[in-house]
């Protein structure tokens, strides 16, 4: 018997499956230069963050009310800008919005995966997808990719045909390698999904609008288990606010209404989140300038002598090391932080300012210096 | 082959057991009178309306930044007021936050329930630990009340032993009761639910600031397995919001970031739940208020020939009516929504403004009227 004080996670009634597991996260250390989250490295403007104060007060006036539990005003202005920046006309039916694009994916797979059920991703890519499908109890099919980090399409088809995986990721740009599909290959794969299942296919674009490409958002016309996810977090520069969103058929929007949790998404949020997309331009303008900074980070990091995997994002994988935690602790010891996503050999830096790229190609370059001695 | 404008969810790849299933929630209805959602009916007053602006600009400086994960100011400041109005001293190591107590219990069944596992609650209660329990795959079992609606301490110790579910459901005050429930009576379900377990019991105290009696808390002493729930909807008057919380062994805080979406709590909400600590007392002036309202209900319902069930919470279960859909139509032709919770006989009223409430009296004295013809 185990005395009050000394009680730990594993002895309390926990599932199994979450004894002798840690929390997600990647480590939140106090350093002067932070490239460590994909964060976006401008603040948002003075003038947006009246424009927030105004709009919240005004909802604040109405919090002891529920919040509008279908957020119509928000998907509206969501759809808006998908159909502006997408290339593919979105209505207020096509998107659905939640608590960062986390709760999004939790929702997809409480609706489509869960129990008895699988997803599949394609590895390395985002570490949640299979964190989320733990946490939804759907089992999960880890899936191959190339040597050069792009899906490998033969491979992948056949893991879908011999697991027949009810859900199917995909992201693009690819986190941590930044890498972008193609269209193709998302054609590819959801004809495959469709065949063996029929599965849903989640295309995860978290990052596209630091893409040399278009969004894949014209792929939903005519496929219904097709979902394209998104995120403010990035390119609206809003980490903080926690607001994800997703596109596709008016069924799917419907179908993860049977899961969500009622009023989840607070009056604060959509407010919030509205005065930003009124923003829209000048945070796209950061998007700008961030995109020649992950093309400059790639230049130089290749003159310094690193191997750099294309990227789409707003980030870059960079190695390779032969001991991937002492090249990041080298780095952090002049003051970097960078992430170590646990791809052998390569780490990851988030595009930041110009100022804090070259304190970080400074620290490679030295780096690199001690690697040849 | 259903062409794609004609897709439903159920041509979808959904789960079997969300087939032929409706979203949940209250109808929003546009009536005069809304006594329907339990919502406190005192707006914020101004200098808190100003003083969350202010918090959220602050906030939304930094809002390009991920939000404090472990949101250590909030938890801080939510034990202090667990401490003060408790009559137990309740850490920050004690307090786990999220989007909503939905939120919260979602996250406790996916840690303690689950695939295979069991919950069970004592019907009628909050209908969402049921929806929740399907949302995360945690098998339902619905246990007895008497007919007075306060727990059989008899029927559901046996109910316990013979189901041994993982996590036991205590609503206090119950919704949509307004049941109190004895401390005596969660100490003997919470010894069988060790004997049975051992299980989590979980204390659903979303009301207690309504209550003409103390919270639970200084139960937690001694008990790992015991987790309280609480929310800022109701007594905070921030329905809009989505702020719950939970005390309990600082274990079951560890284990609940197992599952937790990393970042999940956005900064502006937790910005916002510190501006509204800060003006607490005035607050729960409102909640002093809203309970002599709530007792005046009770008397002049039972005054006007209704069964009242005996309220420890913002809301009152009234009836018994022949045909409760009918007299709840009735009501709302008078323009006041109550709420139809599908418990034979009874609908609920919440606690609304005196002149809301006088509306809804006099709605009530002519259904009572009619009835009688």
């Amino acid at each position: 018997m185990t005395s009050y004080d000394t009680v730990r996670i594993d002895d309390l009634p926990v599932r199994d499956e979450l004894r002798g597991k840690s929390p997600y996260g990647a480590p939140q250390l106090d350093v002067p230069v932070q490239l460590n989250t994909n964060e976006n490295p401008y603040p948002l403007p003075e003038p947006l963050v009246a424009r927030i104060a105004e709009r919240v007060a005004e909802a604040a006036r109405g919090l002891n009310r529920y919040p509008d539990r279908d957020a119509v005003e928000l998907r509206t202005e969501l759809a808006a800008y998908l159909t502006r920046t997408g290339k593919h006309r979105v209505g207020i039916e096509n998107v659905w919005a939640a608590n960062g694009s986390n709760e999004v994916l939790q929702q997809l797979l409480q609706t489509f995966g869960g129990p008895g059920r699988t997803a599949i991703g394609f590895e390395p890519s985002y570490s949640m997808h299979a964190l989320i499908a733990r946490g939804t109890g759907t089992g999960w099919i880890s899936g191959p990719r190339n040597d050069d980090f792009t899906i490998d399409v033969a491979a992948a088809r056949q893991a879908i045909a011999e697991n027949t995986p009810d859900v199917v990721f995909i992201t693009s740009p690819n986190n941590p390698t930044g890498t972008a599909v193609e269209a193709d290959t998302v054609l590819a794969l959801y004809e495959a999904a469709q065949a063996a299942g029929p599965s849903m296919v989640v295309v995860d674009e978290a990052y596209v609008e630091f893409s040399h490409r278009d969004s894949l958002l014209p792929l939903l016309e005519g496929r219904p288990n097709l979902v394209v996810s998104r995120t403010m977090s990035k390119a609206f520069g809003a980490a903080g606010l926690r607001l994800g969103y997703l596109a596709a058929h008016p069924a799917v929007v419907d179908a993860v209404q049977l899961v969500r949790l009622p009023y989840h998404l607070s009056a604060v949020t959509q407010a919030t989140a509205l005065a930003a997309l009124e923003h829209t331009d000048t945070l796209l303008g950061y998007v700008e300038q961030l995109k020649v900074e992950r093309d400059r980070l790639v230049t130089e990091l290749r003159a310094l002598g690193c191997e750099v995997t294309e990227s789409d994002a707003n980030f870059v994988q960079f190695g390779r090391f032969a001991d991937t935690h002492a090249a990041w602790q080298r780095i952090l010891d002049r003051g970097v932080l960078v992430r170590d996503n646990g791809v052998p050999g390569w780490l990851r830096v988030t595009a930041g300012t110009p100022e804090e790229n070259d304190a970080f190609l400074d620290a490679v370059r030295e780096l690199m210096k001690e690697q040849k001695r």
